[in-house]
């Protein structure tokens, strides 16, 4: 049987989502055209809607609609608008926020220090990050990345970077299973991390 | 955090692709809406150009561009034209033509009998698969289908309605392994089950 471009093209854009393997993405294409239900429309239609309308936060950098930048969580009051949490990724905000244990302002790095893989301080978000506590009268970075060796080397380079401003620099406790990142923890884990939180000296 | 709607909705389309359940689609979207290259616009025009582009071919219900229709399979000289292998969805058809075990052509049932789930004869092609078999002059028909109950019951149901035909009706061997499904056999165990077909007495 020849090939079907349409239909090799559509297994190639599935198999780049995330833990999505080619077999997978293959089973997924052939239930795509089997349809009747019109999802191929709808999930592309949800695909340029949301390609459209989301936009990440110029200054949090967390998700939100691009009619609303900067983003509610930066905008709304908060309870501690002077606590700034300080997070690898976007997703991460969202996790923070829906476990309910942090009532402050949020700054997503967009990745962490990875030599490795070619990440250095240059390619996160710290001068923003530097002049937000200035902007914004901040009195304590939360430091709220996970167990790994490059959170830890993160984590290390923000303290002596803050070092020179006055403000308290805290990361959450390790109330995290070792390994494991913000991501995959449940809300109860990063309530109690965050309450946990250790001053580094 | 305000719940972003066309974020809600992504994820919403998401977890209707087999497999996927709110936790994976919630990690995809959120993958997406971080892409910098531009994989939402991708997957949408993948989705788009197959939904434009793809058909099920009238004549076999195989996969097919809406270009080429009857599909490619019913149109061009096959070895053994007149034998008509009989399975219950287009992919199968893919599996089988990628295993070279068949050389006939094919007729996609879209179901099986399958009281439970509301599917009775009426609602598979088989009403086409007699009309094609005098039009054809299909000498064997081939039945191509699992070792599950409903199979077996669609199987016997074709072997009775057919059996007013001049025409041999084989299923392919039970190479497979039992409670497996076409769909997830490699090609040398559906090649062993073709060849090994038993007519049906």
């Amino acid at each position: 049987m020849n090939h079907l471009v349409p239909l090799d093209n559509l297994v190639a854009a599935l198999s780049r989502l995330p833990g999505i393997g080619r077999r997978t993405a293959e089973r997924m294409a052939m239930a795509l055209v089997q349809d009747r239900k019109g999802l191929m429309r709808i999930l592309a239609n949800a695909l340029l809607e949301a390609d459209e309308s989301i936009a990440t936060c110029e200054r949090c950098g967390s998700i939100t609609l691009a009619s609303k930048n900067p983003c509610e969580l930066c905008v709304q009051p908060r309870k501690d608008a002077q606590m700034l949490c300080v997070v690898e990724s976007p997703g991460d905000i969202m996790k923070i926020e829906e476990s309910g244990g942090f009532q402050g302002r949020y700054h997503a790095l967009m990745g962490r220090l990875s030599p490795m893989h070619g990440v250095g301080a240059a390619d996160l978000r710290v001068d923003k990050l530097l002049r937000r506590i200035a902007d914004e009268n901040i009195q304590e970075v939360v430091i709220a990345l996970g167990t790994d060796v490059e959170s830890d080397a993160t984590s290390s380079y923000l303290k002596e970077v803050l070092s020179t401003r006055s403000v308290k620099v805290s990361r959450i406790a390790f109330g995290l299973p070792a390994g494991s990142a913000i991501e995959y923890s449940d809300s109860a884990t990063l309530s109690r991390a965050i309450k946990g939180r250790q001053e580094i000296d």
